[in-house]
């Protein structure tokens, strides 16, 4: 079965950034099969007319707690929130049935705006990972290992434990990957920090945690070993290319060299990062040291929405204000981080993040039609400056059609909207004890 | 004639912030007769069911050149592009018709992103104004003043003429208010400054210009009066009540005391400021100071899109990063911004701004049904950090319903399109000479 789409602007992300302004792409079973400017080959077995939209890379999030749907707008300019109340109404209110569910619908939100491939870190993260086979998105899908008691573990051996079944049971999925992800440098002791690297590396899968985000957390390890979170992991052994350090707001010199040298990545959450005013992660002098960066949302709590649209626009604007520099970070710059940036990240760029023959067939189609797309002379410049989620068209993973005319194929939103509510009973009734929400 | 708009969260941005959980509205003619808790009065002659949205005041763009739209993604990413291209494109392309028809287009994008009063200053604003009447938004049109030939005018002589000419035909006009705008603090002579104040002192309509915007506009000031540009504005008497400073980025503590003296107000345009890297405006201290601020979204060309969505996330991203201070601007301080603070900047707070019974029925209703709309706990949250411009499913502006269901009710937006489409040959052959636009 070959499919074609054309009479698009295929902006192809590969190597020389080829852009076929009049374009197409074909794709056979889950590949591309081939790319170029014009109708394309006559012999597709169905053909998609894109009028005129602007076909991607399936946008890549990095960084995401999809099962904190039931959070979204709770509690946003309530100060220190995550101790003062997410840890604990997570404690009492989140369970198995919960973060399925709510992954469903976080997955919902990702496909609709064009997010083919997720990093997730959260709890019960078989769930998660079950949720989004079925949704049918590419998922890296990271247990949790905090030390303190937690909805689905008592300590860090629990968790680790559980990390590992997790690891056992997905590992070869064609779309779920396991990944190990220590919450953070400060929240786990060293000892657990390298064990859960060794797991990482014994199995083969990537490693993710929050780093340097949290000022408390750069004056504990300031206090404590007079060194940097980043000088500190380093020091511990667990920064390699299969870690993937989330936020990196606060970086020195040093630290920028030290990700150089060891190869680890980083996933920037822009739009959750300045939302709680915490800090801009200096990716003018990453970049310039060739680290890997690309984009996360964190989740529905910290940064409210899933979609990358949000965080593109706000990637130059905090960069060039930074820097009072208008010239750094091109548009294209930024659609390269939500695409083929994020595939390395992921360690997965021979899969994904750029239509080229032979990857994997994971396809954003924006329209141009809606008001806000007109009119388009630079699809790079369109896709970050003019685009929101709602211009997502069509989105196809691993081959298969899953958004068609900005409507899911295979789920039924509000069935999957009056389910989650239906849970979140007791959630609305606790959280209410918590947050200071209005 | 009586509507009512029931099953909605009335956000009312009165003096108390009232918010109405399942609240009504009822508008009678072009005017709010009464809001509240509950179904409503029985006896409307029409009921519209707002389905469980969040019903605001319409939202207000104090600063905009709504014509540009033929400029959208053209050079985004180019350095000193006003004077590089802009300009001279102006020069060479923008004519009567062009004009009117880029205004209606640019119109419906306001209306279909919940904006109902704007403030435009451009060129031929004769036919901004006709354009805005006949679509029903309602408009704040400044003819541009500026010390160089342009489309519509060979100096400044005849553009002083030209907007006195507005005034004359557009004073007293229920929704259109012309406004005098020369073009900024350093591409005027002083006298010409002073001209157009006392023009708009004359006919007691709205001063706008844009104010500490630019390096080299500060630079200039510094070197040849060893001032700021509030400074020089100051004591050449053009600051006051009817004074609209767009952006103010770059502010001193005089500055800001300046403005609180004088009653200035400012238009924030958070979005376009720092795509370009300028800077971003001391809007904790503005307020701290009682200086009023709205937001802006500026032209198409420099801020890209018309909505008030994309500035409302980006003020508290930008002020608390800047501050290092999670807790300022909370999202009810963004949307009094985008709301009641914008009418105060127009002088039309006792007309729009607010839901409250008397004012004109300016109105914007959010759906709350597309999947980054769940959950709500706060709808002042919502709008800031959950939505977007395409969740706006119905708007009126002065009574009148203009958006319902996503679709204006009286424009036919592809024909709007396809009509400036057509109108832009010229505009986008010789837009390739100057833009290097890849």
């Amino acid at each position: 079965m070959r499919t074609k789409i054309n009479h698009v602007t295929v902006v192809t992300m590969d190597e020389q950034f080829h852009v076929y302004e009049n374009g197409y792409v074909v794709l056979e079973g889950n590949t591309i099969l081939e790319t170029g400017e014009g109708e394309g080959p006559a012999d597709a077995d169905g053909t998609v007319d894109g009028k005129n939209g602007i076909l991607m890379p399936g946008m890549i999030n990095t960084h995401c707690h999809i099962p904190m749907i039931p959070f979204r707008s709770l509690g946003d300019d309530c100060p220190d929130r995550l101790r003062r109340f997410l840890f604990p109404l997570e404690l009492e209110t989140m369970n198995r049935e919960l973060i399925g569910q709510s992954t469903r619908y976080g997955v919902c939100e990702l496909l609709l705006s064009g997010v083919t491939s997720v990093l997730d870190m959260y709890y019960f993260e078989d769930q998660v990972a079950a949720a989004c086979e079925e949704m049918g998105i590419r998922a890296y899908v990271g247990q949790t290992i905090i030390d303190m008691e937690t909805c689905d573990s008592k300590n860090t051996d629990q968790s680790l434990a559980m990390c590992e079944e997790l690891i056992r049971k997905w590992k070869g999925h064609e779309r779920i990957r396991p990944v190990v992800a220590p919450h953070a440098t400060n929240t786990n002791p060293p000892e657990v920090l390298k064990a859960a690297y060794e797991l990482a590396e014994r199995y083969d899968v990537p490693y993710t945690l929050h780093v340097s985000e949290m000022d408390y957390e750069l004056e504990m390890f300031r206090e404590k070993y007079d060194q940097t979170p980043a000088e500190f992991l380093y020091g511990l052994g667990v920064l390699g290319e299969r870690t993937i350090a989330a936020h990196c707001i606060h970086m020195t010199d040093r630290d920028v060299e030290i990700f150089r040298e060891t190869g680890a990545k980083i996933s920037h959450c822009i739009g959750s990062n300045t939302k709680s005013g915490k800090g801009v992660c200096p990716l003018r002098d990453l970049k310039a040291a060739g680290v890997v960066v690309g984009v996360g949302t964190d989740g529905p709590s910290s940064g409210n929405t899933l979609d990358l649209f949000h965080q593109f626009r706000m990637i130059p604007a905090f960069q060039r204000t930074w820097y009072h520099d208008r010239s750094i970070f091109t548009a294209r710059d930024v659609v390269a981080m939500g695409t083929i940036e994020g595939a390395r990240v992921l360690g997965a760029e021979k899969e994904t993040g750029s239509i080229e023959p032979g990857k994997r067939a994971d396809l954003t189609l924006i329209e141009t039609e809606s008001v806000n797309m007109f009119p388009v002379y630079d699809p790079y410049s369109a896709i970050v400056y003019s685009a929101d989620a709602s211009n997502v068209d069509s989105v196809w993973v691993d081959g298969r059609q899953l958004v068609k005319g900005h409507r899911l194929c295979f789920a039924d939103l509000s069935a999957e909207r009056k389910a989650l509510d239906g849970m979140m009973k007791e959630f609305k009734e606790r959280s209410v004890k918590y947050a200071d929400i209005r």
